[in-house]
């Protein structure tokens, strides 16, 4: 299998992108597709160690998606991105997997158009695999549909339940509804709606879950609308930081030393502590219902989440997620009756 | 001013409860007021050293309102519960504002009852301070209604600014709205309506912030409706606990005891460290927008989040925060006019 990799998005592409991409192909032992521009992309190779040049290959493309416009308007008037490129040599059959630090509505509505959804699905969804002391926790959606429906949220929880199963190895996770308190009557008519679906489905479902249940092990599948999960997100992503920064300044405060010498003294222990909670661990966000396999990364991802990322693409290719995903949804459609109230699309990530 | 403490809500209820509210009338030196259960409080209160007894009374009451019960419920048929007879007691002119670690949707539910709400506000909010390292951010709503109107969340903003001012201290706090982007025209209808709003308020509004800004001292004030602000809460909640638990058992597995040495000499840090992030150092969430004063504390709220949470109540009413709530909404409401869609009440905390 072939992983196009957009080599001109995120906040150091190519670089990192490019040195990501070329460590996973000798990792995981599959060539990989950089695509975007062939001058900029063939300098950073040139700086690298000697790799297996059969298994890299580049796709030239002339421009890229700016992180300020929107998916609309790159889909009608921006030609020959990195994005429609790394698509089009899905669709192509040229390659499998499209996986892009950039623009990450635009790689949702580039893969759209190449390749369509699932049947079932209303609207894909972007999945964050949340790392935890007890294990990922895959939660979706994180940012692509806001005001969801009862129907889609529904969705979010079949097809996560399968990644999670399959590009993840968790046995048997467990889906949990993000909902403001256990019982079966909380929230809105969506919730309410996705709670009556998600119990009649046959999934393994724990029902309503709280913020605090990420962390608890109750649940492997967390799902939610993508205003909460966006939220959710960054929110993480800014406690994480600050804290990182308030630990060491206060040690370093500390007058006679001791409280810093203990800093560095668990410093390997912090480390691990962070790791823990690093989502560069797994490195991508799958998009869950298209008709292909699309990651989006970080956009301040290093070439160690790029390389993971493109990992992340590798097995979920080889256990045929998206067949999976395809068959998953197949049987749980007569389930999804009734009126269709489908989400706004958001460009949130 | 005399404070109504509900000696009966919470899970360390009635000692917790009596012994924090005992040390705020000496920390203070504001008289309270025990509401519940006379012999037990009595108890309680025998079992602690020597202290002015003039500054505490009691106000017996028969029932407490169970954590399971729905507020409408308690409101119809739970008569003479602890929560009630201390709202009954604000009514009354013998006390100036509730203080409860019990049921949050009973408390505001009886506060409605007792005392109303201010003009110009469809619905109270429960707001919550966060603790950050670079100080307090109020946000609300929290838990006290789900999807709100945009007019709802521009109330909610122009209280929690008056809070902050007044009862925090914080000199000109700014106002955030919590998006998934920082774009003027992000997010659904409600949240766009209550971005124009704020614009035209005069108030100091620093626009649309994300998950992250809540850390990066962009706004003091952040802005969002009930279902999102409980999630959040809940998972900060979780977090913290995974967190803690994590790095103590990471570093007592390490072999050669260094990191273990390293994680008792930096201990004070550490303290230190989680005493930023820790909501006992508040105490209490305030209702706001009820005609009188109330705040909710943390089911499982200790002595000393309950003296911190009287402490508040107190400055709260030194600041006259009610007065200037209703002075603060009143040149607004002119913005508010056009038709009504006002939240469902839930019932989350």
């Amino acid at each position: 299998v072939t992983i196009a990799v957009d080599a001109m998005g995120g906040d150091y592409a190519p670089r990192a992108v490019v040195r990501g991409a070329v460590k996973a192909s000798v990792e995981f032992d599959e060539p990989v597709l950089l695509v975007g521009d062939r001058p900029a992309i063939e300098a950073e190779l040139g700086k690298m160690k000697r790799f297996d040049q059969s298994r890299v290959s580049i796709k030239h493309s002339t421009r890229v998606v700016g992180m300020n416009e929107s998916p609309s308007h790159a889909l009608r008037h921006l030609a020959d991105t990195s994005i429609e490129a790394a698509w089009g040599e899905v669709r192509a059959g040229r390659a499998q997997a499209v996986v892009s630090c950039g623009h990450s509505g635009a790689t949702m509505a580039f893969g759209l158009r190449a390749v369509g959804r699932l049947p079932g699905v209303d609207r894909p969804a972007l999945a964050a695999i949340w790392p935890t002391a007890s294990g990922p926790v895959v939660m979706a959606d994180v940012g692509a549909n806001m005001d969801c429906s009862g129907e889609q949220l529904f969705q979010f929880g079949v097809m996560s339940h399968v990644f999670a199963r399959l590009a993840l190895g968790i046995e048997n996770p467990q889906v949990g509804l993000i909902n403001i308190g256990r019982e079966e009557n909380k929230g809105n008519e969506p919730l309410r709606r996705a709670y009556r679906l998600l119990s009649e489905s046959g999934l393994p479902f724990v029902g309503n879950i709280e913020g605090k249940d990420i962390f608890s092990g109750l649940a492997q599948v967390a799902i939610c609308d993508g205003f909460v999960g966006n939220v959710l997100l960054k929110f993480a992503e800014g406690w994480e930081m600050s804290r990182r920064r308030l630990l060491s300044s206060l040690a370093r405060r500390d007058k006679d030393k001791k409280s810093w010498r203990g800093y560095l003294m668990m410093k390997p222990v912090l480390r691990r502590h962070h790791q823990v909670f690093d989502y560069a661990e797994y490195g991508g966000a799958p998009l869950l219902g298209l008709g292909g396999l699309g990651l989006v990364c970080h956009g301040s991802s290093t070439a160690k989440a790029v390389k993971n990322a493109v990992g992340l693409a590798t097995v979920s290719l080889r256990q045929r997620l998206v067949e999976h995903l395809r068959e998953g949804l197949r049987p749980l459609r007569h389930l999804m009756s009734g009126p269709k109230r489908v989400s706004r699309p958001v460009e949130a990530v």
